[in-house]
């Protein structure tokens, strides 16, 4: 059989395996899959290297399904690669199967999780800016897209920073099938348009009938030699191709085709094609950098310093001490001082400018390969990427995000800078770990034990300097807490973090002028939480306990410790206090005060609960 | 004073205010609103139709500054148009003042909040569409962008939908300053960079010399002529210009210029050109639709109908009794079933494609008109979006979002389709409403009267069909629950939402076998919740209460529901059910299972709750 006869036939069997499959399941994508099935066949037959029994081999290419819901048709090419069975094949979408209706990553083949579209693309730079500019090694990103994701804005951030990095690793490869879920897409089959946009953001193109597999075969020849640039071949395809009563016809988006039979029929029938998928190099050895002894930076008690800049500083400190740190930032790199880093160690640093998505994507992307990416921005910013940060969880990924500028206490630069929602939208993420520190040695000392989490590790930092309260040799695990003041015979417990920790200390100041013992702990880990101080300081306190945050009521600090006492059988009553209304510009000071979560209100809070009786239930 | 004299006094007048009034508050980002000051000069002088007396007028044109942190330059417009006083102008970024920071619509010309870059063409988009389809009024949308922002992807959707939907009506002006927050964008100077891109998304373009103002006359002109497609004028300005010192250079974005005083004489000192803004056509009568009376559907008590669909069928409904209520979505329509109102109301439909970030911004544009905008999507990828939600909350926006498959009960899709952190992320919006119905006659209730809320409405809805609870005439106020079954003495609540309401039935079944009696709660209304029902429940059952949500246990009902027990004097004891672990693809129930949260979980943490002992606080 000469090589196009044979990548023909393959192309007809990963069309009937993904029928064979969602007909087993009832549900699935198969015409979304049909159309993509000749790109595929010659893409693993010929260029693809990659080690099915060594999936964490360095010189593997990475193919990322972009379009995740063709999930049949990466299940097919695994069955034709030899790497499940024909049986397993047939468990799709069940229970317990590791083909889920999207992939993801419990499948040893799959880097990252798809299902969200305008995702792989992105995440796909980040793979191949570790193979251009970490690892140095000449493995591939293969990226298939579908036409209908192009309309995500996300796209169009991983064209324009794949251009920008020359990641001529890279090819993307666009089904234009024409059909979106509901109805044609804005641009349908005018491949000219595609191909003049991603030229204007500086790709090759090439142009080509994505079923002739002489005409696929040429564009991934030229693709793969195309050097200083990403390639993207644009391909004419049509859904549901080789089943006439399907084939370019709108309404079987996502549905089993009604007569699988009859269909594996029109397609030739059922074909057991083996395909020896090409080794990558066996000798593929990533670069690594030098690395030193840890020294983080030391604080001297009563010192003001930003936390962010803590922030910056012990960065530059662990990626001396660790050659796998790496840091990207959203082109505020002076403010969130990810600059000392990216000064220090310009390899390992990459200028991600104003795509918050293409951000979180690349460290999704870097972190596939054992890197430990380190994203900032302001914190209110993140929510840009929710989307992102949201499938990373499904990915399994590890990295962590540094988010500054937290809450009203930024001041005169107003509401559109302030994140409020951050520790909500963050602690709502399968896996992940939120702290929020107060000052600067707790800060380095928490970055330092970043790198070694694993999940999605939020840190939220503070725009103004704020006192050092801490020795720079006292140690501050995950899950802990600090109770900064305490006695024996305390009347309340103030809970805090960030800026509004250094409020309670205030406030406890003005109440035992009025001998109200308040303990004020150091929530610097709000998730997990250390409920067992907090349960503690309830027992000590009669349950009274006020907590304060620079963030809106809901979803944050406050219910992270209601949520940590809700099932003890002793009972706590807790005043919140979040952010009162929406904040406008003005002096941190006023807006701490106008929002109700300084000091005075703190303080208030505190004698009301002290003042107020504690009963039983009945 | 010739119109080409006028117009460069009045740029040298626009940034010599904009250095005063960051000098006064010695912050603030005057040298970006310097360089696009002969761009606005021109623009209010000559083309700009607007009414500072009537900003609510229909004819009038609207200003959006993408690039909110020129906000100095918008301002000294003010002052220019005798909208401010000079005393106004700098009290800029005092505590109390109108002008922010960043624009927000507490003043009254300004549409929207901006600051968070890439949002305001996005949301250009959605007031041209009012223009052109829905008003069907002249008035212009001129937006000044920067060059940084273009790497935001939600630029490119802007792009994309502002070409499809044919908006002549808009004007894009960007503002081409070559330097971002900390060094220089990836497209420079290339301003053929930009054409080129541009018109690959459809664009009409014209490159200037942005500090020419014969060029800008002429662009404008030439902008406001161009039909069948929006225009970008592509201005190659100078950050900084016109003070040597900050020209052209690194280092001086966002600070108050160091010597004001010189820089304002290097100028040619204050100015006071007053410009008279021209005024809108006076008749300007924008198009309403007709209406008949509201006919909800009503469904039958036992029939078994999703969420989703009841949506779909109440909006229909709603849209034929209320000309004002406007449909996207995000090329789902056949999932959330807004396609049965596209049907029905095709003129009051936009297909807004894969681009949930669009989708909302244009929410965003069309409320500022008075429309009354329903987006839906999956509830997962409103994640998309959240940058977007957050800043609509500073705009004072009011619209509604449906986000349909909830959590792990869509079934074999798996985890990347399944909202699971909505809930988290929707309560922390400031002013937000989040409702999650678990039947048919109570979601199509609800959506009656989403459209009369203030602020962000989310409905979250299901892709199961659920039994239907409740008669068509009852009613479900927001903030409201319902106690679906009770005794006089209930030993235990449950309380859920959505899906987990039918859980929580069966649950309460077995449970009465055991001879325990359990009440259920239909929390439908999450924010605001139904804290008396719940408090009610809680004296009623020695404060035994189970929630039980398909939702990550981070701030979704659980914690609502702890928050609104918080500072009750007497306790409850709260066992909070959340999905546990990363759920995969499998059956509903399967998945409800595996998660923690079906019927039988719910039973045992009951029957453990009603074992347990409540003891007081000491």
């Amino acid at each position: 059989m000469s090589d196009l006869e044979r990548w023909r036939e393959l192309g007809q069997q990963l069309r009937v395996d993904s029928i064979r499959c969602s007909a087993a399941a009832k549900s699935g994508h198969p015409t979304s899959a049909m159309s993509a099935a000749d790109l595929m066949a010659v893409l693993i037959d010929k260029y693809l290297r990659y080690d099915f029994e060594s999936p964490e081999a360095p010189g593997n290419d990475h193919l990322v399904f972009s379009k995740g819901h063709a999930s049949t048709l990466l299940y097919a090419i695994y069955r034709a690669a030899g790497a499940i069975s024909d049986e397993e094949l047939l468990s799709y979408r069940t229970f317990g199967s590791m083909l889920e209706g999207h992939p993801t990553p419990i499948i040893p083949w799959v880097d990252v999780a798809t299902g969200s579209l305008g995702q792989g693309l992105p995440i796909g730079v980040g793979m191949a800016l570790a193979g251009k500019y970490l690892d140095r090694l000449p493995y591939r990103v293969w990226v298939l897209c579908g036409d209908s994701e192009m309309a995500e804005g996300s796209m169009w951030e991983a064209y324009e920073h794949a251009a920008h990095y020359e990641l001529d690793n890279l090819t993307a490869i666009l089904d234009v099938n024409r059909l979106g879920q509901r109805g044609e897409t804005m641009v349908g089959w005018n491949l000219d348009v595609y191909r003049d946009r991603a030229q204007a953001f500086g790709w090759h193109t090439i142009e080509i009938d994505g079923h002739d597999v002489e005409q696929i075969d040429r564009a991934l020849e030229e693709a793969s030699a195309t050097t200083g640039r990403p390639t993207v071949v644009i391909a004419r395809t049509v859904k549901g191709k080789g089943v006439k009563a399907v084939e370019d016809k709108n309404g079987f988006h996502g549905k089993a085709l009604d007569d699988p039979q009859a269909s594996i029929d029109e397609l030739g029938g059922l074909r057991s094609i083996r395909v020896d998928v090409a080794k990558p190099p066996a000798d593929a050895t990533p670069h690594r950098f030098e690395t030193r002894e840890l020294e983080l930076p030391r604080y001297e008690v009563g010192e003001e310093v930003a936390t962010r800049k803590a922030y910056g500083d012990a960065l530059t400190a662990l990626g001396a001490a660790r050659g796998d740190v790496v840091a990207l930032d959203g082109e505020v790199s002076n403010s969130t001082y990810a600059d000392i880093f990216a000064k220090a160690h310009p390899e390992r640093y990459f200028e991600m400018y104003i795509a918050e998505q293409q951000m979180v994507a690349a460290a999704v992307g870097l972190q596939t390969r054992g890197w430990k990416p380190f994203g900032s921005t302001f914190a209110a910013f993140v929510s840009r990427a929710y989307d992102f940060v949201r499938m990373a969880a499904i990915s399994r990924a590890s990295f962590c995000l540094s988010g500054s500028h937290a809450g009203v206490s930024i001041g005169e630069d107003g509401p559109s800078q302030m994140a409020l929602e951050d520790l909500a939208a963050l602690r709502a993420v399968h896996g992940s770990t939120v702290l929020h520190p107060c000052e600067a040695n707790s800060t380095a000392k928490l970055v330092a034990q970043m790198a070694d989490l694993e999940g999605i590790v939020f840190l939220r930092t503070l725009r103004p300097a704020t006192p050092v309260l801490y020795g720079p040799d006292e140690e501050f695990p995950i899950g802990g807490s600090r109770v900064v003041r305490s006695s024996d015979e305390d009347d309340v417990a103030l809970v805090a973090c960030g800026i509004t920790v250094h409020e309670a200390l205030r406030a406890a100041d003005a109440l035992e002028g009025e001998g109200i013992r308040a303990r004020v702990i150091d929530a610097y880990s709000v998730k997990p939480i250390d409920a067992e101080t907090l349960a503690a300081a309830a027992e000590a306190t009669q349950g009274r306990i006020v907590t304060a945050e620079d963030h809106w009521p809901e979803g944050g600090l406050g219910e992270a410790v209601l949520s940590a006492l809700a099932e003890r059988e002793e009972r706590a009553r807790v005043v919140k206090l979040g952010v009162q209304g929406m904040p406008r510009s003005g002096k941190p000071a006023e807006l701490m005060h106008a929002a109700g979560i300084d000091a005075e209100h703190i303080a208030e809070a505190a004698r009301k609960l002290v003042g107020a009786p504690v009963t039983a239930a009945r």
